[in-house]
């Protein structure tokens, strides 16, 4: 078992990584009163939630199952758990507990955020995307027919519990979009981690506990130490969205769910770095790097080909990343060094999308 | 003009009293970008939208109508306010105002709260009721079909501007309702202050303005101390809900805005004065005191003639005020001291509801 602190003062908390989670001792300390209300999604259930249910015989223990997918992720199913927690009546002092992948996190977060003007919650994320991304750092929330993620709140955990046998169950290729965000941390932040992924990739893709222990922890501590920096996202935070303007770009365009996040992100990283490319921050050699280190994770490294130039324009003017309408991006200056910026020839970003897209 | 502040540490913001805030150099030191998202209600955007837009012509102002009452405080509604923040392509640095009562304000606020996890809001409150309590303090939210602001944020303001203007148009129904809540001030926080109000009831009633304003502005002052001691309603804070409890249970019953809110108010703070009296905690005069004042308000001084001591019991066990579902209440210990509570025999607040319910 490992653990470490996000450091936020008075909201922080603890992420505990191992493979025996599902136990009464390690959950308690973060329930506050009788009530608990289990959150997760018709393919977890089945998994996990007798297990979960298991460790909680001491309190009044209540269950929302939402439809699994990004595609209920928005106010409707939302309102699913506040009906829940309201016919069960639930009060101010009830534990939320969101049991499954960044979907659940993120709506059973909102839910906890302002159910009664916020409760407590506890998360214990099930996929990899999940456990070194959306369940650290507080963002929370649902999206909108108009924008993935427009409605929502920072919202901090009382505990992220992170049980790594679930990767027994994970699909492949959910595992391979988890990766993506890993590749990720160590493009933006930490050039040593990202040779150590590259030497450990295979693996990883064979889910090999130590390695995944490890690859989870420096994710996590990455992500810890960035929003330690800036909690609510006015500077250095948004360089964890290496490849997110791009990539929500393409979710929403192929509609929520068809293509997962992480692919998105694997997809529209690479953009971003053929972006940094064209303006002389990085080299050729460093986009092919992160292109093989992608493709052996199985991941997509180029848009889906029914996008034009006009539709990544479009759908990124919304994104919540842009000050005053202007498309600012996450580039990268070299590897292991982000920045985020709207200084560069917008003629730049055309040339690139005309050269990537239909 | 008068104005104060709302001690909260970096989220303090001003109170600004007077008769002539629909004025540009007034606003506008509170809005920080281009973008400005009025949302109001279709009774008052014929009265006051026009003058609101015309100080903000410097600004890309998009507006939002909902229709007026308590019955569209919903989840359903607030999407509303999301569609136009998105069709009009708002960015993390717009500012929305909220230009109506407590509906218009509460839904603002929670709109602000949520939208791209949370953009600055202007509160410029029409309505007494709203301008002496929901537009102070950072209560945001909308209603669920199983409970009244169950779903919502604490989330503060730039400022409150309130125009006393605003009495030329607002309904006589309507200004009691306020009063009701300015009474509560007197009895929960300041004997002194209900004395003043004692004195100068009927010139309140009669709209004179340096009354108005002097009551608006002791009212706005007891709250944000109040406020200022217990953002979060972990304690003290809970004494602003003298009569809420009861109130709350009868708006709920009557279908919302059957009873105005200040209505529902002042029958229920009649209920937990009883109550105190029955705890011997305050006198039958002091009762009869209350009584004799909301009564020249023009308030209701006793429940619905429709609700059984069972529905008030189902209604109130599901209150955002009870911890681990026993009912507290605010009572008062004296006039001018409130307490928040549970630790009462449950065969008085039996024998209360005997006696004043069918």
């Amino acid at each position: 078992m490992q653990s470490l602190s996000v450091n936020l003062g008075e909201r922080s908390y603890p992420i505990i990584i191992g493979e025996e989670i599902f136990n009464a001792e390690l959950i308690k300390p973060y329930i506050h009163a009788k009530q608990v209300m289990i959150v997760t999604n018709d393919t977890i259930a089945p998994l996990y939630l007798d297990a979960l249910k298991a460790c909680l015989s001491d309190y009044q223990v209540d269950v929302v199952i939402l439809p699994d997918g990004e595609a209920y992720k928005d106010l409707t199913h939302l309102n699913l758990i506040y009906d829940g927690l309201l016919a069960a009546r639930h009060n101010r002092s009830t534990t939320l507990i969101a049991l499954g992948g960044g979907v659940v996190g993120d709506m059973t977060g909102y839910a906890a955020a302002s159910y009664q003007r916020g409760v407590n919650f506890i998360q214990v994320p099930t996929t990899l995307l999940s456990q070194v991304d959306s369940s650290v750092g507080g963002k929370t929330g649902v999206n909108h027919a108009l924008g993935k993620n427009m409605i929502g709140a920072f919202y901090q955990p009382q505990s992220v519990l992170i049980d790594i046998s679930v990767f027994d169950t994970l699909p492949a290729r959910e595992l391979s979009a988890g990766l993506a965000e890993v590749i990720k941390y160590g493009l933006i932040y930490d050039q040593e981690f990202l040779n150590w992924l590259e030497a450990h990739l295979d693996e990883l893709m064979a889910k090999q506990s130590d390695v995944l222990i490890e690859a989870i922890k420096r994710s996590c501590e990455i992500k810890a130490q960035v929003v330690a920096q800036d909690e609510r996202e006015g500077g250095i935070r948004a360089i964890l969205n290496l490849g997110h303007t791009f990539g929500h770009a393409i979710e929403t365009h192929q509609g929520y769910g068809v293509w997962l996040h992480g692919e998105a992100v694997a997809a529209g990283t690479i953009m971003a770095m053929r972006m940094s490319e064209r303006l002389g921050w990085i080299s050729e050699q460093d986009v092919a790097r992160a292109i093989n280190m992608f493709e052996r994770a199985s991941l997509p490294v180029t848009p889906p080909d029914n996008m034009s130039r006009d539709d990544f324009m479009s759908l990124m003017a919304v994104d919540k990343k842009n000050l005053d309408s202007r498309i600012r991006l996450v580039l990268l200056k070299n590897i292991g060094e982000a920045v985020v910026t709207s200084e560069y020839d917008p003629a730049v970003l055309n040339e690139l999308l005309d050269e990537l897209c239909l």
